[in-house]
């Protein structure tokens, strides 16, 4: 298409030419990318220096009717689409076709705004790498956490820093969820159904309630912060699948709250990332996070302890955080200059689930007789996992406190302070072969204190 | 100085000349920018792509030990060192000589990063002008809120999104005053002269406790949210002097707690911006803050609400954010391109502060006499102020709640819905008139309701 031509505009007294905006995908937050662009029209070209011209949006399903978009913008022709484009912006989500499309895009010598986490999180190399040897921007603050401001924080306000640890709520959906079963006593299923009558949650919930999107977005995060490739694989993953109404009830009973958390740590070995459900204090801030918002905590060496928080997903938040990277790369263009590249020189060594140091909280049900609590604690000491706090109460007791007439089983909450995954797991083990104990309840983890 | 030269690094194979870093002013921040500077000599190298090399320190007494600060660094020749600089970091703060240093350095082509906010809300279209004529970069992400990523998210992240509205709390030093206040039930004088001997506040603690620093924090922040230069006299300024332990008591017992407040908000007619102090509700994640913590709330059109949470000051938090700043304009000079320049296309008016709307609680000694509440009720609803709470109570109360014997007084508590300051100034005079008010004790703003 020919080159359009907008008013004078920016601090050059040359006219510029329209820098061509190319959308991928048209769902919830693609809509709002498309209004922003034109709601707002006049502010980004004064913020560029230039004007945005939307010139297309590549969707599947021309029939839909799409609030906002002029029709004549939208075609089947996603290959065609982004040949003609300054940049792209994808919001299809998905590996297939959203990288092929976006790799094409960049030997056209487009920048990409991208907010696809899965991609990012499977194969971030591939698309630095095409970006770097074509000398075009790839920027993605829309893949964690939308609306906060974290990867920029992360790439570039902290890179005279030494960032030590993340830890936060990255997933509103399992936020959502697990604030409903906290404060309605809904158990997971029900709760679940629940956001997805509120749109909260996919019709398949999968990759929020197996936790595989929050480990996407550790897996960027942990990439950023220590200037290391952080494969997917090395993600330790774990879901809230099974999370039961009673851990979340027993969790409040010991002043906790139930929150699904990605840690990234660098210790003195290598870099950990993990996503799980865990147990935090009702006191700490992230305990005060509802519904679907999103929290984050950095740590580090020089700054100390620094928050963010906002809502982590919804259209328009999502589309905020993509033009914001549209005016940064769309700057680019203008004034010259480069968004950063990959950082993967400090290369630290990916370190296993096993090796992650955390205080746990485990609930048995015991035979209700003298003795068990010593047993239990020797097994405890044997493995070198040191008790913090024990409780004890009858068993089983309802949701609404009230304990039900069978008679001869306890029930035991131990606090541990902060041992090994591995030794724990070998602890839980021996005390489960124990014949006192008749079952091991759940075994959580104690964040955030 | 010629050039020295460091070992290859960085994506390309050519060996990169060192970046020479020249710093003014080695106080708390500065010995904290030389440590972060040589600790991390080998991140920050593979980060920017060149090593940083520190060329001198200038400072006024070469006499001062300054630890972990090589001596042979040290000059009192400020003017010839910004001379031999690619990268010049001023800490030294004030109006002059900052100024003429930092525009020398500009015009012998080096980029500044700055913490200054004295003199970036003082002047900087000057410095702006001469960063943008020089093709330099002009950084400053620490003269707000310090570790805190404020100005990069505000100028960049937020760049495709319309802000509406900024709140919240940049100067630590009057937040610890007001926390000790609260915790304590210290009178300001003592809870001032605790901050001092902790290092939290100056000898002469105007700047903070007059709210100079978060007016001109305000400036800075509202400039580059709103697209508008924002004169420091625009900003309507109150400190926390005139906040008795009794105003903190009273805030307690009425459910608030009393912060300072930097406010920028941007309405249908302009911007106002104002700092003041004002009452909380306990509930308000700002109430939370507490010591020489920073906050703020940051509303956009689309992004919705974020908050920022960190530490607000002190020599190693404010070193980190000035290190991130060296980082990026370092890699623009590796890399070529340049950050963001002055924004004020929107050139928004300013609204003086007798236009702004918020609630207000007032405190009176009236007479212990019927009909005294329906008088004062008459002149709020003369003035077209709403209320929205009244409490009464036996007078004097003292800090322990306690009831003191003088018997003909009671104590008004009135609090208001939203009402123009202008409006309120009128009713309170309006009120001071009256027989049966003894004394107006207090007037408040309720803000974050």
């Amino acid at each position: 298409m020919a080159a359009p031509n907008g008013a004078p505009l920016g601090a050059d007294s040359e006219p510029r030419r329209a820098l061509r905006v190319a959308l991928l995908g048209c769902g919830v937050v693609g809509t709002q990318v498309v209004r922003l662009l034109t709601q707002q029209r006049a502010d980004l070209a004064a913020r560029v220096g230039a004007p945005l011209e939307l010139v297309g949006v590549a969707v599947r399903d021309l029939t839909i009717a799409r609030e906002g978009v002029d029709p004549a913008l939208l075609t089947t022709d996603a290959a065609g689409l982004v040949e003609r484009a300054d940049i792209v912006v994808e919001v299809m989500g998905g590996i297939e076709p959203a990288r092929s499309l976006m790799l094409s895009a960049i030997a056209a010598g487009a920048s990409v705004v991208t907010a696809n986490k899965a991609l990012l999180a499977a194969d971030s190399p591939t698309l630095y790498a095409a970006a770097e040897a074509a000398g075009v921007d790839l920027y993605f603050e829309a893949a964690v956490a939308a609306a906060i401001p974290l990867v920029r924080p992360v790439r570039e306000s902290l890179a005279g820093d030494r960032i030590k640890r993340i830890l936060g709520i990255v997933n509103g959906t399992t936020n959502y969820v697990l604030d409903q079963m906290a404060t309605e006593g809904l158990d997971l299923d029900l709760a679940v159904k629940q956001a997805q009558q509120l749109g909260y949650a996919e019709a398949d919930p999968t990759a929020d309630v197996g936790g595989y999107d929050a480990a996407a977005k550790a897996a960027i995060l942990a990439s950023l912060a220590f200037h290391t490739r952080v494969p997917l694989a090395s993600v330790h993953r774990e879901g809230i699948t099974g999370i039961t109404a009673d851990d979340v009830a027993w969790a409040g009973r010991t002043g906790h709250v139930v929150k699904l958390l990605a840690i990234a740590e660098r210790t003195d070995d290598g870099v950990s990332v993990r996503v799980h459900p865990a147990l935090v204090p009702a006191s700490h801030p992230l305990a005060g996070v509802h519904g679907a918002f999103n929290a984050v905590f950095v740590e580090a060496e020089a700054a100390g302890e620094l928050m963010f928080y906002g809502r982590g997903a919804g259209g328009a938040p999502t589309a905020s955080a993509i033009m914001g990277d549209v005016v940064s790369v769309a700057r680019h263009r203008v004034l010259g200059g480069r968004g950063p590249v990959e950082s993967k020189y400090a290369d630290l060594p990916m370190l296993p689930a096993s090796a992650a140091i955390t205080r746990y909280q485990m609930r048995l049900d015991v035979a209700d007789r003298p003795g068990v609590l010593s047993q239990v604690a020797a097994v405890l000491a044997g493995h070198g996992v040191s008790i913090e706090a024990v409780r004890q109460a009858p068993q089983p007791v309802g949701l609404d406190g009230e304990v039900a007439p069978a008679a001869s089983l306890a029930h035991l909450i131990i606090t541990t302070h902060a041992a090994t995954d591995a030794a724990l797991a070998a602890t839980v083990a021996a005390i489960a072969e124990l014949d006192s104990v008749t079952r091991v309840v759940s075994v959580l983890r104690v964040e955030g204190a």
